[in-house]
Parts: structure tokens; sequence; C-alpha cells
């Protein structure tokens, strides 16, 4: 018998208050019916998230910065494998709270438009094809493929959502069709036509006048019907109520709750579908509608097998968690999503040299973790990573991120400038962290997250920079952010550049093989990094005029899809689909091979990593 | 000629306002008679704080643990070896601010009076005698013994100072004379007729009514002429605009800054001194008191070979900062400082067991450092120490220090309750972190900073101890604090407790060495554990009436000085002053013999540590 079909014979034996109560993110046991209590929020971005020791994977953009999808996809599956571990075991113990569960709110496959959004390394960057791609093996590896899911995937944001966080819970995007489909809907409509996801999670703002959470169009129109979309649809945290308290779309939350039921948002995270009740008996919601609802969520429950004493999933044992596997897999996607920039010939580095680390990212862990993270068991700083491979190391902070000293603060500069001056050799650790630029504030935020308001680097990192530069000593320059930052003057005058995204837990580890040679960089860039903020359009202009590769018309510092390695590698194409690559270089390497398509204009079309040895010579046909 | 001669001779080439420029702690330069800028304020409780990369050692009350003075002595010649290498290097890049000098605001010698107080940790307990001993050592270790001063010490705060955090800037003690000599003066004067230290802080507070940065009482009569201190004495942060702002002991800042200095006060942290200038024109101060002032700070700064071209200290060279030699003192010292607390057997733990580490004190780094406190250039949490010495660790943070869960955050404790089910044994480590209990907040400081209201654990830490007790596994209890902790219920049900002050960088692998039997512990309680929060006497009552183990009449629930070993030991007195220790145990350990006077009180007269090995026998005469 059909999931869906199980669920229906289910389904049919609630009343109407068990139905609406099941709509709810924290549904309620149904004892007579024997269902457990399920809470549907959980959270996987790069690894399990919010519930305790997991392996702590790079970012999401990082992972996109490898280019690498079937590497994605090993990542996702070791983190399913994760998830189900701990479910198993929570289930044993009868734990049914928040982040528990196997429905996971990932990924988020939103076009990361502009450089200023804070979320925009949650996402795989500014192309849409690299996002679908990528995001379709993480959802493969998230589900599995076998008779039941292992995990629910769930595309977020859905749609046409990318900041401004301030606004969020009340923008409107006024989007022309044409953009929407070329742009923004673009990975949805792949992953739902590649990898079959679980769910979808709708977006805070409104789209043509529409709130997503109840828009019609979006999510009938498009998603159900022209998508062909047959999995469940739910809010946003708190989306529900933002129809009536920011929208205005509404005049109460009875008629936000119904008009996203009517809509098609089966689940709600928040309070909202309390309010159902009162919707049913007023007559805005029928019961043919709650009843479709709670069918697609509870076929979604019996395809977890979570009604099933068969479930292959259910042996993963509680000691797969943060294994070795794991980990290994760990520091080689950490390694691959290093891109290097620039390099004058001083990298890969001799061990014997005396090098000075400086920088507010040097020997700080929240910078490998980003946002949305588990709690890894062990952590390499990038300080410590280098320093275990080297013997000869000087540390400097150097400085805070954004604030100068106060009067009577330390006075950080000066440590950096004489161990700058004591050494060979400079690797400076700059940039920002996942508390800087980051999601509007909530319980996992401070008071500087959010969106940045410039791509430059801040005041204090230029100041450090400038002192380092005057010393005259080679400097590595390792921007370390989950966006694009200005690095026009370090690709004039450093000996090397190096973008690290938040490169998870063996960061560190990576970011020292990298520096050392005991692995080729092969990341590349999966968005533009601009030269200034005069490149920037409008935060609010959603239409993609002078926006990433496709659409810019200026001259950026670094090209999406840049990205260097320590081999030679070249590449010829003997025809429109097959391409010759030969490593005449001295090193082994990774090395992805991008096809564009150039008409209308450059576009991403096709990926393929591979590894080639030096002196090797390799066929890809696409 | 003497440093004081030479200091006359200079001073009496300056004009008054550059002899006024001299009493402030940012002193300009006085180019015409080629002195330098100098910057008075450095800091180096346990290590060289707030100016970069340093030996961060244990904090103060952790070295007094120890009860080990020859490692003291030790551990400050390391302080003040990297103290000076910093120095010297900042002199030849011309560098002369804040943090950069050779003058150190330490050691902080008060009593701690009461556990609540947030800054006992900066002490070395509740003990006179001990407080004296170890100051003395540490003192002797910072100065150095050579024909110039290594670096100055600074006996802090002058007099009877211990909270409450909240009012110490215009809180008066009342105090009796024999209260006041019999505890709060004595390590003072110890230190004074022992050591020799440069300089002496004064306290915020007033006693008897004389806010002590301007008292004639105890600047004068006890500090100067009873103790005959000859070094230079200097005012606390902003403690000279105290005397107005809080004391409304004078009418404005002219006038606190005159009596500051009438009444023996040298030197002013803060800008108070600026209004010297305006005393001088109305006549409130004599050139005459100003010249003896100046003079004073002159004879420090040719005392600490500032302008010589001999001084012994100025070829320390900075690679000797944070150097092997010093982080093996480091270990060693963070060694020493555990107290094992209780152990019914299961202390040593064996490598093979499957371990579960849990509690909001595992893996942070800053529990490790306390505070005024430097950068590691390496650190070791607790986690990380024992899994470099155990294969099995199953980690979990189990509960925030005091927060509970919102309903969207992670909820720990279930994890923990996993961790603890599939170990053998678990160890909880638990507690406070510096940031929690710590000094009024300034720019250090967060907005829980302060004292205490109470000596037991946090609820949630209640609430994981009981989750993790109901699973039946045998706990080590770790707790970390810098102050006592109620631990009753511990005691009476734990397998094993540890008391682990902030142990420094190292204190990971400390801890571990402890725990897995790499050294027997050895450290001793520098301050009572009471039971309760009911032992306590009103926080703001300096009477030692039922304070600390030489006048409380309860029952603790570990008495000063209490500390076990794995060892054996059995000490035979021999005669009041000779003791013969026996070691029949099957461990060799470092021991604390504790010599006391019984009347009229029980009351520490001697310490010695020893080495002695198991079968061993060694007698000690003091």
């Amino acid at each position: 018998m059909s999931f869906t079909k199980k669920a229906k014979e289910l389904v049919y034996k609630m009343t109407i208050d068990e139905k609406l109560s099941q709509m709810k993110y924290d549904a309620p046991a149904i004892q007579r019916l024997k269902i457990p209590a399920y809470n549907w929020w959980n959270e996987c971005l790069h690894g399990v998230a919010r519930n305790g020791v997991a392996t702590v994977f790079p970012q999401s953009i990082a992972m996109a910065a490898s280019f690498n999808k079937e590497l994605m996809y090993e990542v996702a599956s070791a983190i399913s494998d994760e998830a189900r571990a701990k479910y198993n075991e929570n289930k044993k113990q009868g734990f049914t709270d928040i982040y528990q569960g196997l429905t996971m709110c990932a990924p988020n496959i939103n076009i990361f438009r502009d450089p200023r959004w804070g979320r925009g390394h949650e996402t795989y960057g500014e192309d849409p094809y690299l996002t679908g791609v990528m995001a379709t093996e993480f959802i493969k590896g998230l589900q599995g493929s076998g008779k039941y899911r292992k995990c629910d995937a769930t595309l977020k944001h859905f749609a046409v959502h990318s900041g401004p966080e301030s606004c969020r819970h009340g923008f409107n995007v006024e989007i022309d069709e044409e953009t929407m489909y070329d742009t923004y809907l673009r990975a949805f409509e792949y992953c739902i036509n590649n990898a079959e996801p679980s769910a979808v999670m709708c977006a805070y703002n409104a789209v043509n006048g529409e709130p997503c959470t109840a828009s019609k169009i979006l999510l009938d129109d498009i998603l159900r019907k022209k998508f062909g979309f047959e999995g469940y649809i739910e809010s946003d945290a708190g989306g529900v109520e933002d129809i009536n308290n920011y929208h205005k779309h509404t005049s109460n939350l009875t008629e936000s709750a119904a008009m996203s039921v009517n809509n098609g948002c089966d689940l709600c995270i928040g309070s909202a579908y309390e309010n159902l009740s009162d919707a049913y008996n007023k007559g805005l919601i029928s019961e043919e509608t709650i009843t479709a609802s709670v069918e697609r969520l509870f076929a979604a429950r019996f395809r977890l097998g979570m009604f099933a004493d068969d479930c292959e999933y259910d042996k993963i044992p509680y000691d797969i968690v943060d294994c070795k596997k794991h980990q290994d897999l760990n520091l080689k996607m950490a390694q691959e999503s290093i891109v290097l920039l620039k390099n004058d010939g001083i990298l890969p580095l001799s061990k014997d040299l005396k090098v000075a680390v400086i920088g507010p990212n040097a020997d700080e862990k929240d910078v490998l973790l980003g946002n949305y993270n588990g709690t890894p068991s062990r952590y390499t700083t990038f300080l410590r990573g280098i320093q275990n491979e080297c013997r000869n190391v000087l540390y400097a902070k150097g400085c805070h991120y954004y604030n100068e000293p106060e009067s009577w603060d330390e006075k950080t500069y000066f440590e950096a400038v004489i161990a700058a001056q004591k050494s060979d050799v400079v690797i400076m650790c700059m940039g920002l962290n996942p508390n800087i630029e980051g999601e509007q504030p909530d319980e996992y935020s401070g008071s500087f997250y959010g969106d940045k308001s410039s791509i430059e680097l801040f005041e204090t990192q230029k100041k450090l920079y400038a002192m380092i530069k005057d010393t005259g000593k080679p400097i590595v320059f390792v921007n370390v952010s989950g966006s694009c930052i200005a690095l026009g003057e370090q690709d004039k005058n450093c000996s090397a550049v190096i973008q690290c995204f938040y490169p998870g837990s063996r960061g560190g580890e990576a970011l020292a093989d990298v520096l050392f040679g005991k692995c080729s960089p092969s990341g590349r860039l999966p968005v533009t990094f601009y030269a200034s903020d005069h490149d920037l359009p409008d935060f609010e202009d959603y239409s993609m005029r002078n926006r990433t590769y496709r659409f810019f018309k200026g001259t950026p510092v670094y090209e999406f899809g840049h990205g260097l390695t320590y081999a030679d590698i070249c590449e010829n194409w003997i025809d429109k689909n097959t391409v010759e690559i030969v490593n005449n270089g001295n090193f082994d390497t990774e090395y992805s091979v991008l096809q564009y398509d150039y008409v209308p204009h450059k576009t991403l079309k096709n990926i393929k990593k591979i590894h080639i040895k030096k002196g090797e010579k390799k066929t890809i046909i696409f």
C-alpha cells in the first residue's frame, strides 16, 4: 500500500480537531490512534544542527565552492546518517523535542543576488545552475534512495528571497516573469525535476503583492501545478503571522492561517495554525482542504518509516555520529572548498619558514562553524592548523573585527607588526564572521547580526593590513567570509590571496594543507568578487540588472568560477561538449571543469570535477 | 650613585609643570631632558596580560591552591622574563602605549573574605599567611634580584577591599584595629618585610571614613611609617575621582587630587591629576610634596634600568615569550593547582573506559584563562585534554551555565543523558566562568560580571546533574570556578569531586593528567567550601565573625587546606616543628605539609611542598 494511501486511511480516522493539531510543527500525540508526538522542525544546512555534537561540515557556500557534486552527495549522506542515528536514539528514549526529528529545513537554494545579504553564506551562491546541481545532490544524499526516506529535505525559501534581513517580514518584491523563472525559480524547478524533495518552505516576503506563505500564484499555480511538486509545504518560522502583522494582507491571524492553508501551506512553523479551528468554525476553510494537507503530512511521516518496523534506517547506530569516516570526509570537503585567488609563486610554503599568523580570524572557533551549525567535538582553528604543520609560528590577533580599542583596551596592532618583522612570511586571517553577516536577530543571534552595509574590509582591518604591508614582508592574505569582500588592494599587493568560506570544524587543517602543499587547492568562486560598493545596485532591487557574473557589466576583482591550483592545467576544447584536460605542472590536483553557454549571455551549463595527476591527460565529454 | 639620588638630580631639573605631567600613568616625554614617554599601567596577575600572546598560567587562586611557593617563584620569574622581552621589543620599536611597560598592577593580595566576591579568584585565598607567602614569592620572581629591577610589583588593593563590586567606588568599611591588622593588613606587612615590593595601589573604598586613595592613616601612618614602605603609591583606575564623585569626601576633583598627593598617592591611574596644576595654583599642594612624589617615581624608573645601558634584563630576547620552558612550567603549575576533594577509589581512571564528558565548562576556552589574562597561542580545553588521553569519549554540553533554553533553542539536556547512558563513567565539568564572577563592568566585562548572589550551583546545572545522576553512572564531578561552590550533594553522591580553579591555557592537559593518573593531584583549598548560603554573614560585613577557616563556627563541606592525593600519606609530628612524612601508597606524589598554630584559633603558620615517592619517608623541620 502506498504511503499516500496509508496516510489517507489514518487521517480518515481523525476528528477535525485532531487533524488541525497535526498541522503545527510541534504536533502532539494522538494516543487513541497510536500516533506519537512529532516535532517537524530540524536543521542541517551543513551538518546536523542544534542537536549537540555532529560533524560540522563547511558552510553551504563553501561546499558550493568545491564545485564537487559527488562529494556533496557523500556529505549529505553522512549528514542524514547522523540525523537518523540521533533520531533513532531519541526515539528510543522517548524524546520528541525540537531538532530531534527527520524533517530538515535545508537546503537554502535562494540565489545570492547581493553580497550584502547576511544569509548569503547559507546558499550555494549566485548561479541558478550551480545551486540546482549542488542542492540536488544534497537532497539525494539527505533523503536516501531506499524504500523509505532517510530524512526529508526542504527547499527554502520559496521564493525570490535574498534580503534585506531588516525588512524581510514585510517586504514585497515586484518582479517580472522572465527574471523570476530565469533566476529565482530555476533551482527550485531543477531540484523538483531531479531529486524529489519532500518539502518546500515559503519565504517571509511577498512577491508581486502576494505574501509567499499564502500565495496562490507561487504555491498552487507554479509550485504544485507547473512544477508538479507533490510534497508538503511549510511556513517559515512565524511566516503566517507576518501576513497580517507586516504585510497587512489580512486583518487578523485567523484569516492569515486560513489563507495560507487554502493556498497550499500545509504546515505551520510557529503557532498561527492554532487559529485554524476558529477559521474552520467561521467557514473560512473547508474540512476537505484541511484533510488534504494532513494527508500530505502523514504521507511524509509514513514515507520516513515512522510507523513501520522494517525501515532500514532504523538500524543506523548512534556511534556513526561524528565518526572517523565522516570526519575524513569533512576534511576533504574543507580542502576542496578553499579557493586560491592569486599566487605569485609563494605558495605552497616551506615548513621551514618562520611564519607570522595575524588577524582576528586566525584563532576563532565561530568562524569555522558558520550558522545553523552543530557542535564539533573537536575543532582546529587556522592558527592551530598552521602550528601543527610548521614549527616557527608567531601569532598576533592584530585587531578586532571592527572596533578600535578604547584608551584602556589592549593595543593589538603593535604585536602584529613585531610578529611580521620577525617572520619570513605573514599569513593574514581577515574578513568577517557569522555573527557579523547572518540572520535577522533571533535567539541564535547577537546585535550585529544581519546584513552588511558594505563589501569593504572594516577600517580596523585596513589599518592592520597597511601596517603589515609597511613591514615589507610577503603577505598571504586569507579572506574568511561567507560573501564577497573587495580585495582589489590585496590582489595587487599581496603575494597570494585565498578565499576561505566558513570551512567547518576541520577548517584549520584544510587551510594548512593548502598553504603547505599537502594538497592543491581546487575550489572556485560561487559568487562574483566585486571591486567596490559602487558596483552594487540598490540592495532592494530584485531585477538582475548588473548583478552576478551573468549580468554584471563591470570588471570584478575575481570573477565567478575563478580558482587556481598548484598544478598547470590546460583545457583544450575539442568540440562543444568535449574537452581535453592536461596537467603540465608538478602537482597532482583536483580540478573543476566548467562548461558555459554564451548565448544570450555567459551561463554555467555543466560542471565536472576530476582528479588529475601531474603529466596526466584526461578527456571529458559532457 | 643610588637610584634615589639619580632621581633627585633629574627631577631637580624639571619645571613644576613637567613634574606634574609625570604623576599621570600616561606620562609624556620630556624631550629636553631626554625622558621618553612612559605608560605605568601594565597587568600580569598570572602571566603578561593584555599585550598579546603570553604564557597564560593558572589564575592566582589556582596558583595559591598549589601551596607551592618555590613553583610560584619560578612562575613569576617566567612572567617577568616575558614582560621584559615584550618591553625590550616595544622599546626598540618606539612603542610606549598602555600594557607595554614594566610596572605591573599585581599581585592582588586582598583577603578572599566572602565567596560571593567576583574578584576573589584574583587573590591567593582567605588566609593572610598563605597570601603573604605566595605573594612574596610572586614579587621576588617578578622583580628579580639583580642590580636593577626586572619589573615592578604592586601590592593591591590597599586596604580592606573585597567587595561588593556594585558599590566599590563609594563603600566605607568600618573596621576595628585588631581585625584590620590580624586579617586585612597582614599580607601587606609580610610582603613589605620579605620582598620589597616597588609599589602599592590604593583601594577604591574608604576605611573608617577615609577614602583609601587619600587616607592619611592608611598611606602615611601605617604604610609609610609603621610598615616602612619606601616605594611609590598609586591610585586604582579612577580612584581619585571617586573621592568626590562617590565618597563625597571632597567637593571637587582639584581637592581630591591634592588630598591624594598630600597623603602619599604619587601616581594617578586615570586623569584626575590633570587637576594638580589647579591645586598647586590654589595653594592646596606644595612643590615640595610634588617633588617628593616625582622623585619616588623616577627612583623606580632608574631602578628598572630605564635610563641605563648596562641593565642585564635589556638582553632578554623576544623569543622567550611563550617558550617551551615556560609552557612546561605552566603545565606543572596547572597540575599542582588541581584539588582532589573526594575519591571513592574511582580515580585515576583507566584509559580503556568509555567516558562521557558533560557540562558547560567542558569545551570552553574562557574558563581556562581567568581574568586579567593574556592571549594563549594554544589552549587545551578539558574536553580536548581528555580526548587526547582517552579514545572513547562522548561529549555533550548538557546545559547553559544558567539560562534555560527558549522554546526554539536547542535542548541540550537530552544529549547529555544519552552520552551518560552510553558510557562507563561521566566526567561533569560544571561551575562558573570568569564572565560570571568577575569585576564590576568595565571594558573587559559583560553584563553578568560582578559578584555572585549565591554559592549554589545554577538551577540549570542542578537539573543536568540530577538527570545524569538518575542514569546511575558513576560521576566524577569537576567543579570549575574561582570560588567556593556548595558541593554537599556532590560530596555525598559522586564517586569523585575535583576542584579546578581557572587553570590556564594548559588546564585541559593538567586535568586529564590527574584524571588518568599521569600525575597525582596535590592541590589544597585556599578557601573554605561552605555548605550553603546560610553559612554566609552579610556580604557587607567586614568583621571576620564566622568567616574563613579561622573563625567559621559551622561545618564546611570541604575545609581550607583540604586536598587528597593518589598516594597514602601519613604525617607523624615528632615535635612542634618536626614532622615525618611517609608515603605508604602506590603513587609518587607532590605533597604539601601545613603547619598550624591553634592558639588563639587555628591559623596557618608554615607550608612546605615536597615530592615523595611511594614507600619513601621524609623528615621536615620547620
